[in-house]
């Protein structure tokens, strides 16, 4: 198969990387997609980072034994540990993320959202004060609980947001959506932050890095049809209903057990390997 | 084995039910304990009544399985649904419930919070208007998630709390927390309440029904020591983690793959089935 024929593969602890996998279709809408929603494991934030970069290898490889010519990271968790080291690039979702709130700054503060282990490992302020910019930090723990349970629109919402928001410093140039979940709450952040403070959402930060990247490399496709076929590793039914307050799903649906994952994605190292000894020989 | 000398099972679809083995304990300081979390097929509430009735049968044929001598459901969702036909006694957490809050009524309204599925279907509504009592019932679809996020002691707790019961009736006599992981917030909720209203939680109310009826059969232990054998469904350290917020686990977690449970249990069924038959013979 032509490379640039092969789908895109994305990865995520659950249902939050649909969001990334939903602006990447809307960035490239003649791509096809692999998704693995890797439930079994979840939740990654609360695991060391060293079991969190093992599952990465294990999800990037299995991917790649599904002959993708790409794989996207749509976890910030999985993103600030070790990137898995495979043959098809490898994209994270919080580079172009910080890259554009860098782009947003005015001289006033860079502001990032996100969940408990994101803020307290400051995986965004670290990146952000290396490049020289003021930052204030928010950890919201209600609010991927919130987005899941499908309540983006209602009341909650913006109990919530409010409650976070309120230590705000009043010269935000910009707020990070540090939460693969948050882009179902852009709308409402951007309501009540106002039209002054622009409001970066990883997904479709991604999103455009992905594409650029791709197109650099002569590997994108112009016949996909947006085609999604899911991988979850724990209970389908549970995540076709918590997918569904995230766009829904519109593919087909495997149940892939721990062992698949880990039996498809170490044949196809072993046969890189092979492959690998027999250029040196 | 003497009766008496056996473990008494409890199930839930997650931790929440770890609350009413918590009040177990306290009751009933020398009883051994099952727990089965089954958080593989987490969450119950949002799959179809025989689906639950289903699980709930395997759960409970698997805990017959290790030989207890009773079966405690400890799940909302799955007390709403059939109850499986064992061998021992079989207790639900919604009756209990409904009874203290009879037993609360002084002419005024009797409250529910509980999650969206259980205030949708009506669960407690039926039971309690059946009882000629009035009824304010209120879906907190967030509680569940801010306990679970071990935020129960935070600031999210009272914000939600008073956003849920803002619509309340003034002439509340009492409210029945309808939810089993609620009795973490019972505190928060008697505080924002104030002293005239009871906060009834099924936690305690199913424990005092237990134990009664464990007594009237002769079935007490008085030689165990409040050990608790934990079988979990999906990932231990998801749900170890997960535990901590309601009390923690202190006993030996095992994993039970469902396949394992359901032959643990069908095999205990046969061996039922045999056992009748010799009896006809």
């Amino acid at each position: 198969m032509k490379r640039s024929f092969a789908p895109i593969g994305v990865f995520d602890s659950g249902v939050g990387g649909l969001t990334v996998l939903k602006a990447l279709r809307e960035r490239l809408p003649t791509e096809d997609f692999v998704y693995l929603g890797d439930t079994a494991r979840f939740p990654y934030g609360r695991k060391p980072k060293d079991m969190i970069a093992g599952f990465s290898r294990q999800n990037a490889r299995f991917l790649e034994s599904q002959g993708v010519k790409a794989v996207v990271i749509a976890c910030n968790t999985a993103s600030s540990c070790a990137l898995p080291e495979i043959d098809v690039p490898v994209f994270e979702v919080i580079e172009p993320g910080v890259a554009a709130a860098k782009a947003a700054f005015k001289g006033g503060v860079i502001g990032v959202v996100a969940t408990k282990g994101t803020i307290h490992n400051a995986v965004y302020q670290k990146r952000l004060e290396a490049l020289g910019l003021s930052v204030w930090a928010r950890a919201c723990p209600m609010l991927a609980p919130l987005v899941e349970e499908g309540l983006a629109a209602e009341d909650e919402a913006i109990l919530l947001i409010e409650h976070y928001l309120k230590d705000r410093p009043v010269n935000l140039d910009a707020l990070v959506l540090g939460c693969t979940h948050y882009p179902v709450l852009k709308a409402a952040f951007q309501a009540h932050l106002g039209g002054s403070v622009e409001v970066v959402d990883s997904a479709s930060t991604t999103a455009e890095r992905v594409a650029a990247q791709l197109e650099a490399r002569g590997f994108l496709s112009t016949t996909g049809r947006g085609e999604v076929t899911h991988f979850v590793t724990g209970d389908p039914q549970s995540y076709q209903h918590t997918a569904s307050v995230i766009g829904g799903v519109d593919g087909e649906i495997h149940h892939l057990e721990i062992e698949e994952l880990l039996s498809a994605g170490s044949q196809r190292a072993e046969r890189r390997g092979q492959s690998a000894l027999k250029v040196v020989a």
